[in-house]
């Protein structure tokens, strides 16, 4: 069993809002990542497949394929967007890293389960200080 | 005369938009980064400043001088914003990372020319494969 | 089951050196890195978390406290500090990579233990070419 | 039971390649990375070893013997080396990612059962884009 | 006047080698770097143009347009591909990271000067510890 | 005329401290930095060397002796030292990054000056956040 991971990259738009709350209570809980205004960050995001690696191949799975489903079903939707507003998979959910992230696992899932790899881990940099992983549990 | 260069960063929203131009056109011009509701960036700026080397405290300028003027100055102002929308120094401005350091060298020279150093460049990384360079001329 | 991770750095003296050896067999055990005279570096740590995200606030735990705990308990006491002479923690301790990240586990568990929050792990980035990390057990 | 990182690094030219398959369905399998003149990496290899702190060092292993035991057998075999040709312990073998870290763990296990450490990982680091993992089963 | 970096890498084969010399001057003067199986790098290629920022646009250059010539003209002839064997513009050259870069240069230079921008510097990073910077005389 | 840069590292304690002040005054002056136990860094240190492109070679200079005049005239004097204490460069010197560079390039020119390199630039960085350049004059 061999783990293999593949880094894309996206340009987004965001805030840290839970509409259930006031303004007030927003600020108080998110500080400056409440803004109204948005902010935005360059993300790093890791994704970690397992599996078998093939004889006749030599790989778990082809990379130019985990990178074209990682770009079609996850960053065609986020790069170059606000993630509270444009994207289908992010609707109704306060966008933090650490729900993107399980969000993003869904999206991946249905499509990696087609392939002879399985979704091993996400990882998503928000910052150079600040990251969230998850293992589908 | 030594060179001393001091790393900051902020993260904004922002998008490319010339309000003279026509939606289409400014599609046809900055592509994605056109998108009107806005997306993001990790900035990172270098401000290098320049100076002989006291011989009394070993240094061009004291380190948290120096920083603290670029939080003042910039960053305050920057961070969490959206530059479009939110900056004074950045109005009717065109926020491309050429015009960003261009604004930001306005900023921080009055502020520098009442210390010891002189600025010598501004430098603003937009990503990993992007960054402007300003000399101030 | 989410786990976030925040960096905090700090750059410190040391040295390796078991006061029960002999200067000679310090030497030969750890090399220049037993120089009486002290080396130093800048330590990258890593404190990854793990829980459940509150569906009310999106996240495991709010960043700011979780970096306000590494400063407090750990940050503000290694920072700018010789790690053989000036830390309570690390008293009577041989301070390699090693024994700092296990140090570093018992004095965060007890205020993470508090959180919603559950210690995961420890990472501490001694050189680019060298790091520990530590699971608890 | 603590875990230790040394990171060291080789350069080499290589290509994928599997010598059953005709040069079209290598090219249709493989792209560009096919190849038949070569193209090359700077890869970066991070062997972490796991086990518990000796009381009277302080450290799993000495980092000098793990560095000598992988520059030993395994970078001074594949630095400024051809992999599909010039490397014993990669005859035979489609010289992926995947399939080189399950021949380096093999090269790596044999000599570390003979120290107080345990090989705990293999990563290997081909691009800022793409790195596999391997746990030895 | 703005100068405005454009990031873009490549991945190749090469060794350093002079026809002139016998096979004992190649090793003595380059090392394991006339291995005659090749070895290869991770290239990052910085090039950074100079020129004023347009009032239109905001920008010196559409930074679309200046990484398709460099791919067009760089990028694609030497990715992937063996440095001493398979690039047009490198023929009858040693292939170190110097000649490089002069090569490049009279490549984007070209291109360049069809634009509003003016090449201005060519940065080649070959390894972490080595790189090679050109500014055209 | 090409430009040519090496990379190398040490790790070293030091201390900000002019003698001629009072131990107060060292406080206000530097704050933490001037902690009597010292404190450390991982520096990386870049020296450029500029010139022609020797025809016979490729080379402005073999990047091996250009490493081995670093490291016997600079990087083994400081590697795992106090800076302020067993430096013999930087004896009765306030050991800012600023002074280091300076008087790390009167050690590397007369070194540099029996080669065909010309020594360009020496660049410092302490922290990720913090470097320092010198010319030469």
């Amino acid at each position: 069993m061999v783990y293999l991971t593949r880094r894309e990259r996206f340009n987004s738009a965001h805030r840290l809002f839970n509409p259930k709350l006031t303004d007030e209570e927003n600020n108080e809980l998110y500080g400056k990542c409440a803004n109204p205004n948005w902010h935005g960050h360059n993300y790093d995001l890791f994704v970690t497949v397992k599996g078998e690696v093939d004889p006749e191949t030599g790989v778990v799975i082809n990379l130019k394929d985990l990178s074209q489903i990682i770009k079609t079903k996850v960053i065609d939707k986020l790069d170059h967007r606000n993630l509270n507003v444009e994207v289908d998979f992010l609707q109704n959910t306060i966008v933090s890293t650490e729900n993107i992230i399980v969000a993003i696992w869904k999206e991946l899932q249905v499509e990696l389960d087609k392939t002879p790899a399985r979704l091993s881990k996400i990882k998503l940099v928000e910052t150079e200080n600040n990251f969230a992983e998850y293992y589908g549990d």
